[in-house]
């Protein structure tokens, strides 16, 4: 179970580091201060100068090769393993636009997946090839608004079949980069037959964010933040006709689809996620060695080292135990790491969210307010504990993996 | 220790309650749907709807006597005890506009306490008798960015007497409610002897907000929330000359106003905190007896009873012992209150974050976006583990007193 | 809600206090230090320095008037309220013998409390009185190995009725008290009819410990201590004939019986555990006021302080819930109470254990040494999470009566 | 970092394991019967099946050269990593005498490596290698009751130099093993120059117990548990003479014989609170699966599926921290693992304590009693967070390390 740093992996760290550090953390802040300043008032519309900042970065990741490291096992990536990209991820987490930068990032890295793995020759040249590039940007139309989303079977937006097509009716919402006007096509989950079995009720499609009968009815907000321009959007589609070559693997295969999708998709947000802790713990005690009160370096009151070591001691594990599912997709497959997926997935942003929490304490009231990265890190991790399965959810299945060896 | 509802204050409870429920509650969310629309596109005025809706609640709330209940002992309120008030603020937390509606709100409830206790009769002419019909607002400016304001000896801000004058220089932030255009004064900390020992360098003032030299330098935001119109401003003062008569009570005073100041207010907010918390379990509840998944109510998953078990446990006893604060206040003064004081600021907002945290857990992504109050509910409470006073200070103040216990 | 010390029983609790310091604490240790001194090497036996010691105390409070405080509502007693009763019962709690010197002691008040309410004028006067003058003692069989009784229907110990008797056949463990010498009769819960509905299928006996066919197996050990000569005893009933007057209430009555028996009991373990956690604060303050590490009292170091705001918060809530429930009992009756006392239930002992345990980890190793009662008072707690029903049937209770508001 | 189980340990892990269920953990519990049951009534003499017990089992170890696995780089033991032992050890953890069976059990390990390390000829030969042969046992004694040992520095147990010996005066206790009359050498850490700077005041002596002054003044008790035969004795020492052959190293070299010596141990400890961790987790799903209450199997109640969602992901994130820390140990040395074994110290006890009250609580009162091994599991895990150094220490030690980064 070799799940350190390998020497191949290495020198690419240090780069991503270094980039993310010396070229991206210093244009992150304004990029974020341009939102909402494009002439037309439309928050959703990127300013020159935000488009600059992403391709200027771009094209310098991209000439270094530093570029789609997550496409592990494949010959148009690196084929890293999943603990070598876990090294990068990290880093990557550590400032909000870097995962873009390094065309990594979510969830256009889990919609690529299913192209290269389940689309279709025309899927692969149209779609595909131009998010690769990083041209074209994507979104995955999974939750709804009138269900119970976290039991994926209640999804209930409707795909039924006429003719050459499918016609699709229904919404979805929490559409995560749909906002994006760069965003050029959906994998959608629909409904094909509400009496098939339980498993095989849902399809997937690949829909083009400009077909006719869909509608962006609002961006949903997070704590307030409608994370303009790349918004989580909320989708009305009418009667939106899809032809039979879109729907993904066959009819009643949308729940397959999905949790090939799902499984990296979860690791790299628990991986970027401890980049964001790893951040925090640093930004709180620098903070703590910079200031006084009381007569004392702030960091030498109360219980503020236990608050470090805990700290430290939490994310060191989660890590570890990242790595540990990493390597278990490695070598056994997604199916068969699922068990330390759910794991990671309830361990890893609540660690980052109790590290961002105490580092926004230390901060003081600066630490909630748009001077410190931390509050924007904190409502993003937060959002982690309900995406790609609510924690409840995730423990459920711990438990039964559990209770597994000793059912008779 | 009476720590009961009074046969006098139960019926203002019923009223109020029935006020917030039935005419409160559903303005407010239009209320601050309505933010931002404003024609000049200044976040900071109010529409004319918003200000339609505040007055005829004023207006409905004052005919019906149900105004200024935080006056305890005093011939100007109802002279309701603090533990007879706890109830009626409980009530007054459930929904974001209610405080101000019963002219009840922060931080013009401890600035009018200011002005009751410490003003001078200009002071209580020109300033508490308008803020008392509730036709202007005021602001608190304490908090400095350059410095650990948790402990107030830091505080910097300049005021060096000028003849018959002070000249303030030097800037603060988190002025919550100075964003307001109706904000019309401010009492101000500052410092007039840095040579003078530890608790008399500072003095407070009173500062009309349209005094010269006073600049608005930015609003500050709670997780990329302005609050506005209500704001919490970061304010430079330059050359700002304040007459002497302006002073509070004596030079070098300033911690003894602020002591006298911030007891009630933190209470208050604890009170509050209590009742957005039974909002939030309610929300929780009813969210999980109306959705299914995998086969059942949701409710009857997982730890769900345990977790509402938990928030009725700790919602009791908090507000018992916010009760208990509050009738120690009563019964021997807000010095001797001190230690329950800051006990309560403690438990009362992590108490509450954590029943709002379960609620939107509760209720999938939904319960981070602007579809319920909590996500705003969380950001609100969350800053009060900051406001009046860091939890670690507090906790350390608690500690302290028992330990001088045993102390020889 | 009064839920102070009233003038009524000031006076009582200064008294009771003094005598728990001054005479009982003194002797509590050299009391326990004799257990297993008796000559014949029967740790089931107290040696004469143990009766000694017990029969003067016991004699002392008496000639005081300070016996039987639990009584409440009756002319047998002090007619105290259980918010009264609480501040004294806090008082006893703070050493481990003092509950019986004042004869309050589990499980005999309990019990006494079935023979005031159920028993018959035989029941009175053989073993109420008796019990009332601390002559005997008794024990409450109910707890079964074989079967999860957390949920009383799963109580399975057989009574048969035979003519004018039942015959009991079964086992019975954690009898609490049975092992003392002194214990003359048993309170034994069985089924009576397996075939009736689920509440109504037990009943409650009356039976001497002397009576044919009663067998103590062996002690149970509570982390290793079998709490000699208190003892909780497994016992076998092999065919015990008990005539139809040792009958309690009724066939079919027993769930009515034990919950009549069980409100009160439940809320005196709480305000015990109350007065444990006060002394093991003090315990903590006083170690950590004493000695010295690195160059600082061992209190300045680390999280200390928070450690003790902590204990401080959760002991001042637990207190005022106690107190809520003990109100709850005097103004609305123990049914109306059980939500309550569930709510206290779980709250007290956890808060309790917790500060005992961080009592402990300040008295490094001598904490769960025999050189502080700590340890024993951490099993004791311990006990308390499982004892007249385990917290996870507490919370489901609370939970329910919280969903019953909003169910339709 | 290789953390996984290489192919040279595997075998020995499986008939490791295979060894402690099958012929092991069937003796455990008559070995702990017998406790006490010695003719002479002793409590610290082994009754002659307990030595059978005892000496076959090691017999049958050792002729399948399962010895000694804890003596890794070394030519006398396996060769080991300390990564490959962690595997081993966290078997021997899951029953309390195993450790002793395979001649892996602390203390004398720990005083081994100080033989094998720092010994004189004449050491190894009188001392390590019956050490070795698991013939005699062996003590350390360190903590002192009259000072805060937390702090080494604290030790006061004098060594005055006199002609060609040290004369010891003083008092140990928690001398873990020196009850056990197999038990014939002490190590001992003694001040040997309180007027010499901080970290070189004290030396390390090598005395036979039966040397003339030693007298055992009693067993200290773990929770009320003597745990004889081993015991955790308080000793004073009179007058004892120490040829200057027997000081370690050097004079003032204490220190530096104490860290080589506790590293190791440390986390040794760590991993078979983890294969206790799992022990006390199959009990629980076990226990869960076989009971029923409320209509249902007690494992569908409730939280029990997040309980053991949670206790799964803790154990595995303590062992891949433990297994980093023993991969540090392996390829830094113990002085640069030092912060990983700090991390490890604090994280397992804690999360196996949380397990087992979990798996206690699972069992109702059982649960706490002697039918379950969890009740001796709990008290002693929970002497782990005091051994080798108490958690807060080893916290101040992890946050310093980590804010050492930051300092200039």
């Amino acid at each position: 179970m070799e799940l350190g740093m390998t020497e191949r992996v290495r020198p690419l760290v240090e780069q991503v580091r270094r980039m993310v550090a010396d070229e991206i953390a210093p244009l992150d802040a304004e990029y974020h201060a341009q939102v909402g300043k494009h002439p037309s008032g439309d928050r959703f519309q990127h300013t020159d100068r935000q488009l600059e900042i992403l391709d200027t970065l771009k094209a310098r990741a991209r000439e270094q090769g530093l570029w789609n490291f997550w496409l592990t096992d494949s010959e148009k990536g690196y084929g890293l393993t999943t603990v070598e990209y876990a090294y990068l991820a990290e880093e990557m987490g550590k400032v909000p636009i870097a995962a873009e930068v390094f065309n990594c990032n979510a969830p256009d890295t889990g919609n690529m997946e299913v192209f290269e793995r389940y689309g279709t020759e025309v899927h692969k040249e149209r779609w595909l090839s131009r998010l690769l590039q990083g041209e074209i940007r994507s979104a995955y139309l999974m939750t709804e608004p009138g269900v119970a989303s976290s039991d994926a079977t209640n999804i209930a937006l409707s795909a039924r079949r006429e003719g050459d097509a499918y016609v699709l009716n229904g919404e979805k919402w929490w559409a995560s980069g749909a906002g994006d006007p760069r965003c050029a096509v959906y994998i959608i989950m629909a409904c094909t037959d509400p009496t098939a079995s339980r498993h095989v009720q849902h399809s997937m499609f690949v829909v083009p964010s400009d077909a006719e009968g869909i509608e962006v009815l609002r961006p949903m907000q997070v704590f307030g933040d409608d994370d303009a321009p790349h918004g989580h959007m909320h989708i009305r589609l009418t009667n939106v006709r899809v032809p039979v070559e879109d729907l993904i693997l066959g009819e009643g295969r949308g729940f397959e689809v999905a949790q090939g999708r799902l499984g990296p998709g979860r690791i790299h947000h628990c991986m970027r996620a401890i980049g964001q802790a790893e951040s925090a713990l640093e930004m709180l005690c620098r903070r703590g060695l910079a200031r006084e009160a009381f007569g004392k370096t702030i960091i030498d009151l109360g219980a503020n080292y236990d608050i470090i070591a805990e700290a430290r001691m939490e994310i060191e594990q989660a890590r570890l135990l990242c790595l540990k599912a990493a390597w278990m997709m490695d070598t056994e497959g997604t199916r068969a790491a699922q068990p330390w997926i759910s794991q990671i997935k309830v361990v890893a942003p609540r660690m980052a969210l109790k590290v961002v929490d105490e580092a926004m304490q230390m901060h003081g009231a600066m630490g909630i307010s748009q001077d410190t990265p931390l509050a924007r890190m904190w409502t993003q991790l937060r959002t982690l504990r309900f995406a790609d399965g609510p924690d409840a959810v995730h423990r459920r299945q711990v438990a039964r993996t559990e209770l597994k060896r000793y059912r008779n």
